[in-house]
């Protein structure tokens, strides 16, 4: 493995390697190495963003419940952030956003698809409407880490716009189906120009392992097929689980479940906590809901039996 | 080793870790765990204080030349940076620099000690003198990531500055003594009002390997010893050659040597291209000096004869 045999020159900086890993990206991505900025993770990417487009007086669009780094990141440069409010399907109302992108002439709106802690997925078709209309106000940050998690990805994927030359930055990970989270390693497919005004605000480099691993990763094709099907039959069990336990959720393409518990998450996250598991965050208003990571078999087969135990 | 023990764990985020490597830390440098702000390597923390203090309108002081990370940062946030030439034994002039302190109202003073590219080092007690006067008009960043190098480090060291709750910040990096560069760790050492300062612009976090990699190195006496020993031998020994092929040279504490060469920078780095070597970036005005970091006793002995054949 990569990371096994790479080990004795991770005392070294990453500076040829990180140049390789653009360029195999960009290849697969089917952009130039220009179109790629590297980062410690999508993390890192959605500050940068944050920090680019969050300046006073600036206005984000941004649904909720989603992920939250880039606009928090964005309300600490004093952005003001306008909230659109999911659907009842607790889909992104691209509508309603596109109105308030409108309106306030948004400098970026931010798509999480598929979105987290939902789960759910929008169309290609909407959201390339979406990017479109959105584009001719600002820029769009479509953040399209979970997406790689579907087998039909490159139907799905946007980065079309990109190679079109939208202002559209499409945010990625080694994190989700690579399984490389504690390497952290994201990057992010744009316009060069959006590069360099994202990448002038960087403050770190990726680690050398994390550069190798994720370079590696990126020809292991059986690794990522094993790595959709784990996760699919594993949130597959998971909500067969909750079904039997009657347990409210939404159907998720992702590596986790939103479910509903009838329970406050701060009294829930103490009740898993006592039985061993650290569990989902609040995301207010939907107080008595969890999200969940879907792990291994076995972790998952314990977790059964701590549910069972509270809700059986 | 504790990087190949972990590998399997590399999936995961390193939130538990992270917490632990801190006290580790903070046990080891005799402070609380408050006192500790991690980062993707010391370049990050020296970003964040960039960010912080380089806000439109802040001054900032430091020596020329010298580590560039900060300034370059606060630069791009607005700030104006009063530089302070070297004196010609290419130590810092503290006298110099405080008198811009005190005349411009210095938000932030950089010192770097064992300073880069010359490899000088400051007296402990100038050091003490100038941060206690330095801190009645702003914060004084200390990067002592080269000080570890040093035999008598405890005594060199200004963490007592931190430990009385002066406004200092000192910046550390296991790239240097711990060996782990490509791992991208660093920290500061500071109250925990500027960790609070400093941490609220993070964009990202530290790998999980780094993590385990640096609070393993951190109890390894045998190995500080031995990276300390090779870095002076080798030091010594390409001083040694300096002086046989009579070049001028700083005497040097750090993992590096300042020397003067002759032909301009950029010629140099040609000649040592074509040799296989990448040599050290201009440092102007001394745009005929080379810094070099030391390697390994074989990468030495290669370097010694492209040297021999510029030079012979």
């Amino acid at each position: 493995m990569a990371i096994m045999r790479e080990v004795k020159n991770s005392c070294r900086y990453p500076f040829r390697e990180e140049v390789i890993l653009k360029e195999r990206i960009a290849e697969r991505e089917g952009v130039g190495s220009e179109n790629i900025l590297l980062g410690n993770g999508c993390d890192e990417i959605l500050s940068l963003a944050g920090r680019e487009f969050g300046k006073p007086g600036a206005t984000i669009v941004a649904s909720r419940p989603t992920y939250l780094q880039l606009m928090e990141y964005a309300e600490k440069q004093g952005a003001h952030v306008e909230w659109v409010e999911h659907l009842e399907s607790m889909r992104h109302d691209l509508d309603g956003m596109l109105e308030q992108v409108v309106r306030r002439s948004a400098d970026l709106t931010y798509i999480c698809n598929p979105d987290t802690p939902s789960g759910t997925i929008l169309s290609p078709e909407s959201v390339e409407a979406f990017c479109r209309s959105a584009c001719e106000n600002g820029v769009v940050f479509l953040d399209e880490v979970y997406l790689e998690l579907l087998e039909d990805f490159s139907e799905q994927t946007q980065v079309d716009l990109v190679r079109e030359g939208l202002p559209v930055v499409i945010g990625r990970s080694f994190s989700k189906m690579h399984g490389l989270a504690g390497h952290r390693i994201g990057y992010a497919v744009t316009t060069p120009e959006l590069v360099e005004r994202l990448g002038k605000h960087r403050m770190s480099s990726p680690s050398y392992l994390g550069v190798v691993a994720a370079t590696a990763s990126l020809g292991d094709e059986g690794f990522h097929r094993q790595s959709r099907r784990f996760i699919r039959e594993g949130r597959e069990r998971f909500s067969s689980l909750l079904e039997a336990l009657s347990l409210d959720y939404i159907p998720s393409v992702g590596n986790f479940v939103f479910h509903q518990t009838g329970i406050d998450i701060r009294e829930f996250q103490e009740l898993m906590k006592r039985r061993g598991f650290l569990v989902g965050r609040p995301f207010p208003p939907y107080d008595d809901w969890c999200r969940i990571s879907i792990g291994t078999v076995e972790e998952m087969q314990k977790y059964e039996k701590a549910m069972r135990e509270v809700f059986g």
